[in-house]
């Protein structure tokens, strides 16, 4: 409580002491609530446990969205709206798997996920692997050697970057792209490195992208263990690479983003979004991403009706359906609300796990930035030091599009261990640590009483 | 590397744009060695899976000391040296077990670890328990309500505490007092709920103290859960509880401080110690307690020494022996150094784990504190921001005593997740995220560049 120390020695006597003594002594209340009866926790064990991977598209995610619906009642908030979205729906099938087979003639097993969006390679696929350090090494390569083989894309993330999500965006693009650029050479398939920090035995999953006009490949990614085991192989002489994955597009499916509120006081017209993203992939539980997103955001809104923190602005939370591969659940509400005219006045979204917190950033003005600077002595005893320029999340992102001038939010945890559990089948419910969850929680809720505030 | 970038912005030009721009290139080449390049990880694998537990006194503490010994060798440090030291020498055995004795006659075991330095029971031990919320509620009982009885401290660790260590700090008298308090009244045991704040089934030992006068009766720790189990049960009614422990003491056995250094460019009398501890509790594998204290440490020197960074003053790293019951190797130390005359004009210590660096506490004087404030701007980039008035460190607390002024800086990592494992089974290699500890070895080493030119 150095802080409120600070603010009580500063402004003693003044209207801005008693203010900032007030708000400190609610977030302080806002804490105790997500520390002590928090309901965050049990909240994702559930949807872990009870539903677990909820890809677009399954039955697991239309379990999620009467999940959300039933938590939202339950927790007695305003309008509860299931507002429909049809969704991509893609399934990994039954059949995945890999082998190298080195100079001596052994199949040596490696560790594979196809590629959420992958064509499957019908039967086994068997080909030369010619590896690439890089994505450009790749776009630079002649077509003669690339040609009939199985492109191995080996591009690991930056450790030297601080922010895992730095080293992630510099190696996005080989899980992306890597099946067009591969293709255009004349590839018959593509594995990558995993998108992931440790050297372990997990494939890490996520979206991929095929271009009209190029020829569809299969895709897929190795875990980092057998990508280095690949590259250690192909040093001693040419490696056969053999791999069969029945994963497959279906036509796309009815689904719904899931959305309740608490009705503002003043201004009850003027809608703040709160959101994660309630799909996950078909791998793991989908618990840093995003189940601990969805449950900071609904226990947010829990806390301030708990607490009888009657915010001027309607604050609503978001489940959004299909970050993972369409973002048609974002793309979806942004014109839904549009055509409602409603006015979207800010958005903030959780989605990069239920770590530590460690602040916010802004996509927005440099004065909507400065208002959350601001908030900083206040949280500051909670962990929270990052308020800088920065992204709000793909959820929320397609509101700028529809609101002018709208600032996005997003939270910001500690994104050290992000990248060993993301897409992965050990993103689950084990791997969350429960106060690192409920002090995201808090965070969020002191956020939005500071945000209501503000506006 | 905004905050160099502003840097950039304001001294362009001038002398002070010119050092803090040297600086803030340094501790990039730092940090980019520990995440690129580093050796701890390694380092904390070997000390943790080759070795394991070492309490003070056992075989696996004097191989520690050898291990820690050729390591500093490896790295080419200097003057590496073996402080004698005599540590206590206090054994488990062989036996550790409970159960109550439910109303319906059920024997249900509970998980139980004997406390550090407890007496055994003798044999079987059975008796009726009473539990206290508080230990001042133990205190203020009456001797015909305690006597012949075993008593239950349930005193949980306070979850509305943001740093966890303010929380153990509120509890840890049960641990420390509760068999003196219990035995004065006559009780012929004591049993603690665990200092550790998740609900689970590993019993979290630690260090417990008898007084001349009041008899020595055994001390035991129950996991939260099993503490859980037990008050539950008793308040369905009278309650009986069984226990054996056959741990004892020993006489006290020789052992060392470890030690090296990089000897001083400028002042190279004048000495800043390094440290944390060699020895652990005997279970688990003492890697965030101090394992990772260790290695971010030794790891420190070897970055400085890798990069050719020649500190004006000694750098002389420390493996403490036995701070977890007697800190004979700390205030050895002391004495040892003020007997050489030696000028100590700092010291810092890493004993909170080896999760994500948050900053560092000054134990100091207020210009003492100031001067790492400065160091803010500098190290804000790779999440360091608390830089407060604080705790130095067990092992180095003596120094205080030798040197009147002397600043002690205790390295403040993330506590949440700290007294999941703290003196628990859990506490192994792998519950040590990669990237977390070698944040902390670059912030270590930062911090001594850092300390070394402002001194």
């Amino acid at each position: 409580m150095k802080h409120l120390l600070i603010v009580l020695s500063i402004f003693s006597g003044t209207c801005a002491f008693s203010q900032d003594n007030k708000d400190s002594l609610v977030i302080r209340s806002i804490f105790d609530e997500a520390l002590q009866n928090g309901h965050a926790y049990e909240d994702l064990r559930s949807l872990c446990k009870d539903i677990g991977a909820r890809i677009s598209g399954s039955a697991q995610a239309e379990m999620a969205v009467e999940w959300g619906k039933r938590k939202m009642e339950g927790y007695g908030f305003d309008k509860i709206t299931l507002q429909p979205v049809m969704v991509p729906h893609w399934e990994r099938g039954t059949k995945e798997v890999a082998w190298m087979q080195t100079k001596s003639g052994d199949l040596v097993p490696l560790d594979i996920l196809a590629l959420g969006g992958s064509t499957g390679t019908n039967g086994t696929l068997h080909g030369e692997i010619i590896e690439f350090k890089h994505l450009d090494d790749l776009k630079k390569a002649a077509k003669k050697d690339v040609e009939g083989k199985i492109v191995f894309l080996n591009q690991p993330m930056d450790p030297k970057q601080i922010s895992t999500f730095g080293a992630y965006g510099g190696c996005y693009a080989i899980r992306g792209e890597g099946a067009i650029e591969s293709a255009r050479l004349g590839a018959i398939a593509v594995v990558i490195r995993s998108l992931a920090m440790p050297a372990d035995n997990h494939p890490h999953t996520g979206s991929m992208h095929y271009e009209e006009g190029v020829s569809k490949i299969p895709a897929g990614a190795l875990s980092t263990n057998a990508a280095n085991a690949l590259s250690e192989a192909l040093q001693y002489g040419k490696t056969t690479f053999i791999m069969e994955m029945d994963c497959r597009d279906f036509p796309d499916a009815p689904s719904f983003n899931v959305m309740g509120e608490i009705t503002g006081s003043g201004s009850p017209d003027e809608i703040i979004t709160i959101g994660g993203h309630l799909d996950s992939w078909d791998t793991g539980e989908g618990a840093h991403d995003d189940g601990a997103g969805i449950v900071h955001c609904m226990e947010a809104l829990r806390i301030l009706k708990m607490l009888k923190i009657r915010p001027k602005h309607t604050i609503r939370v978001v489940f959004f359906m299909n970050e993972e591969n369409g973002n048609r659940g974002g793309i979806g509400y942004a014109s839904w609300t549009k055509e409602k005219q409603e006015k979207q006045i800010a958005a903030v979204e959780s989605d990069r796990g239920g770590f530590s917190p460690r602040g916010f950033e802004c996509d927005g003005s440099a004065a909507q930035l400065e208002m959350i600077r601001k908030f900083e002595t206040l949280l500051n005893p909670y962990g929270l030091y990052h308020f800088e320029k920065g992204y709000g999340g793909v959820d929320i992102g397609p509101l700028k599009k529809q609101y002018e001038g709208i600032p996005l939010y997003g939270f910001v945890p500690d994104s050290q261990r992000y990248f060993d559990f993301h897409h992965a089948p050990s993103d689950v419910f084990e791997n969350v640590n429960k106060r690192e969850l409920e002090l995201g929680c808090g965070s969020m809720a002191a956020f939005i009483y500071l945000l209501d505030k503000g506006l």
